[in-house]
């Protein structure tokens, strides 16, 4: 039997050979990228990698992964580093490949509406060369700046517009990826309808880099919208807001572009944090929800909209409304629902929670939660509000002084009652290492036992960003 | 070594087994179904299996494919039989499993805009229960009284609202399955947004029988569109066809919902072959459309889809057009492109082609094809239309006399030039077994091996509908 060399001696190996392959332009050692970080948003501790790759092209790729599978080197891939679940955090011993050399938009199709972009392209970027070009890209986000495609596309990001648009996997027509042993897939379809065979796109889409290293994309745009309506709605009861839900997905033109639901602790909590955002209406109303339509008729869509409010008040669903007559006025609604990006400076070592149900579940998983978590902390700040049209909810908790065990022990509260409701651990930010823990709450051992399979298929050495989405 | 016994003596150990296991109800034998038939809509010539499986629950399929696993027992799934690929057919060996007891709509929740179903039931039976709640349920195709769900799903149909809904697999939220080893996975998750590690769902949607039965699925509901308006439109060129497309997508107030684009040889066939239905306009356009928007204001939508057309003929991107100003009027355009549910008499022996391509090189692959076959074939009957909206392109030729060898050779023809303009040899209707030889000119050899490697991680034996899908 062959003896096996240890971590450390097979580490220095692989970085002497991809060093050797690719050369010290590509490959870096901690002494020449000393003071960079490789931690993401999470907050999750992230180690120094062994070695640093910043590849140019698929080729490049290519080779370190050859070389990284023929050494059992564990690689983790980095893009904008924006993630919530410590997913491109380097646990130890890792190499980091990160795709920032892999940047730009390579071609526009505007009769296909399609944009073929390398991965360690800003989402930003991308957004903008679609406006350049007639049309938007659908995907939107907070981190739309720093984070980038591929990241976008590992993770399956969601945000915002995903009631109308769907997630990122929506987004994407083909992605091109090196797979652990260093062979390259897919990349430079254009076609909407593609049956053939399985569907390693979605495959590769939310792996969080575990399955391959995505390093090109063909992305799906969009129509421009040429109108935009926007309201912020006080509601009786949590039935009235799924009620408001079916009517205006069934009566508006132009469908829901977003359905933001907001708790009244939430809103109260903006209004005294945050005083300078006037948050309209009252704050007597159960719940408040900021509701959108995005369309290509500006007059016909504002007279079916304000037409579409007066019956939904008239009819009780909505205690009160404010509608947007200005691009200013929507803007100041986005920005109450944007306060969450002053979390950092208002509520520090807050923990957040990004959990989804199936919408008729949400309210009372919400309310749930909100109890569990007073009961035992009556003292903490516990914030609920979150993109309701797709049963995803935000919960943020945070008590001055909590130690590591109350923190673990708010998660295990959160994530057992997930578990619970059938709900999910994740409903856009991914498992990472984060949640690595939780994943057997809402998937159940042979769901594992086949991501384990399917994993060990592609990454038999589990050298693809190894403790991360899957224990293996 | 243990020798291995051979197909037969296996075969017959393994019917004895599930015949004990299940009964005789559940698992009958050739005698016993006599006279039925295993063949698809495609044409392929199927066997019949050594039994008959007609399980009535999910246990009862897991009970089902342990046992086969344990024997190495092949198994073919069969659902309402109409698909075009020859998936289900039986080719010598196998056991047919039936889900045609497994039928009935479980469960509809109009709050979650869900519906919970099993796998046999008919598309039909779903479509009437989503209506009879006030919904749609957006896939729809010719074969919808006969097609079941879990077939929807393991071929992943198309049909005609893909441009605005999406293909089967944006209308699953959650897919049961047994796999290969009798492990039951997914079933009853009603959430749109759900990032908890690979994405099951999305590899079993498409996969043909080839890595689980599907036994039951949670399927997402839309808005009830409360107006249709449609329009036949004669086109100058096919820039034009593109043009109105992408106009269509942009200013129609509720998006398309259809835009079905008709070559002249087609309308030529339908005027000449099938009189009873009046194609509108002249004869003499390069290209018709019949382009169809639904939404939820029957007034504005209305006068915004006229508004739409008159800039169109003004632009001149439009030749002539006629509105449908009736229901009866739109069921006649809509008669004019259902016309190939007449060729199985009108054009006996035709070879179909479900090809897909970039939309801006859909025509001028249609072209290409449309050449090639005529410079070998002059007599031939060459029919070409599509749901262009979605770059997919429906070809159909036959000529009377044609021996295996020229079927052959037409195959080669459409299917190379597939390959040489990077389009897709399966659009909609999957591979099985009729495509398993031309899988290759739409994929790479490392992304045959990717699939061979998923195939063999969850299935390892090869027992699920072997020699469909991808060759091993």
């Amino acid at each position: 039997m062959q003896q096996q060399p240890n971590a450390a001696t097979r580490g220095n190996e692989a970085v002497a050979a991809l060093r050797e392959a690719l050369g010290a332009d590509i490959v870096s050692l901690p002494a020449e990228f000393g003071g960079r970080q490789f931690a993401d948003w999470s907050g999750t501790p992230s180690a120094d990698p062994i070695a640093l790759i910043r590849p140019r092209t698929t080729e490049e790729v290519a080779t370190a992964l050859r070389i990284c599978h023929q050494f059992r080197q564990p690689v983790v891939t980095q893009g904008g580093m924006t993630g919530h679940a410590g997913g491109a955090c380097v646990l130890g011993g890792e190499v980091a490949l990160s795709v920032e050399r892999m940047s730009g938009v390579i071609d526009i199709d505007p009769v296909s509406a399609t944009l073929t972009v390398f991965a360690g392209t800003p989402l930003q970027v991308v957004q903008e060369a679609a406006d350049h070009a007639g049309f938007m890209f659908a995907l939107d986000l907070g981190a739309r700046g720093s984070c980038t495609i591929g990241g976008n596309i590992a993770t399956n990001a969601g945000g915002n517009r995903v009631i109308r648009y769907g997630m990122m996997r929506d987004q994407v027509l083909d992605v091109e990826a090196v797979l652990a042993d260093g062979s390259v897939i897919g990349g430079e379809r254009k076609m909407i309808k593609n049956n053939t065979g399985y569907d390693l796109r979605n495959l590769l889409t939310g792996s969080e880099g575990t399955l391959g290293v995505i390093t090109r994309a063909v992305l799906r745009l969009r129509a421009k919208p040429r109108a935009i309506s926007t309201a912020w709605c006080g509601m009786p009861d949590y039935a009235a807001v799924t009620t408001l839900l079916g009517r205006a997905q069934e009566r508006l033109p132009a469908g829901v572009s977003a359905f933001e639901v907001m708790w009244p602790s939430y809103c109260d909590f903006v209004r005294e944090r945050l005083p300078e955002l006037r948050v309209p209406l009252g704050s007597d109303h159960a719940y408040y929800v900021l509701l959108e339509t995005c369309g290509a008729d500006p007059e016909r869509q504002s007279a079916a909209f304000e037409d579409f409010l007066a019956d939904m008040l008239d009819d009780g669903v909505i205690a009160d409304a404010a509608i947007a007559q200005s691009d200013a006025d929507a803007a100041a609604f986005w920005a109450i629902r944007d306060a969450p990006a002053e979390y950092p400076r208002l509520i520090p070592g807050r923990i957040s929670f990004d959990i989804s149900f199936a919408v008729a579940q949400a309210g009372d998983a919400a309310q749930r939660c909100d109890e569990r978590l007073r009961a035992r902390w009556p003292q903490a700040t516990i914030l609920v509000y979150g993109h309701l049209g797709d049963g995803n909810l935000h919960v943020v908790a945070q008590e001055p002084g909590w130690t590591d065990a109350d923190i673990d022990d708010v998660k295990r509260v959160v994530y057992e009652l997930t578990g619970e409701m059938g709900g999910s651990v994740s409903a856009e930010h991914g498992i990472g290492e984060e949640k690595l823990g939780v994943l057997g709450l809402s998937r159940s051992p042979a769901e594992l036992a086949a991501m384990k399979a399917i994993k060990l298929a592609l990454d038999p050495h589990n050298i693809l960003n190894p403790g991360k989405v899957i224990a293996m």
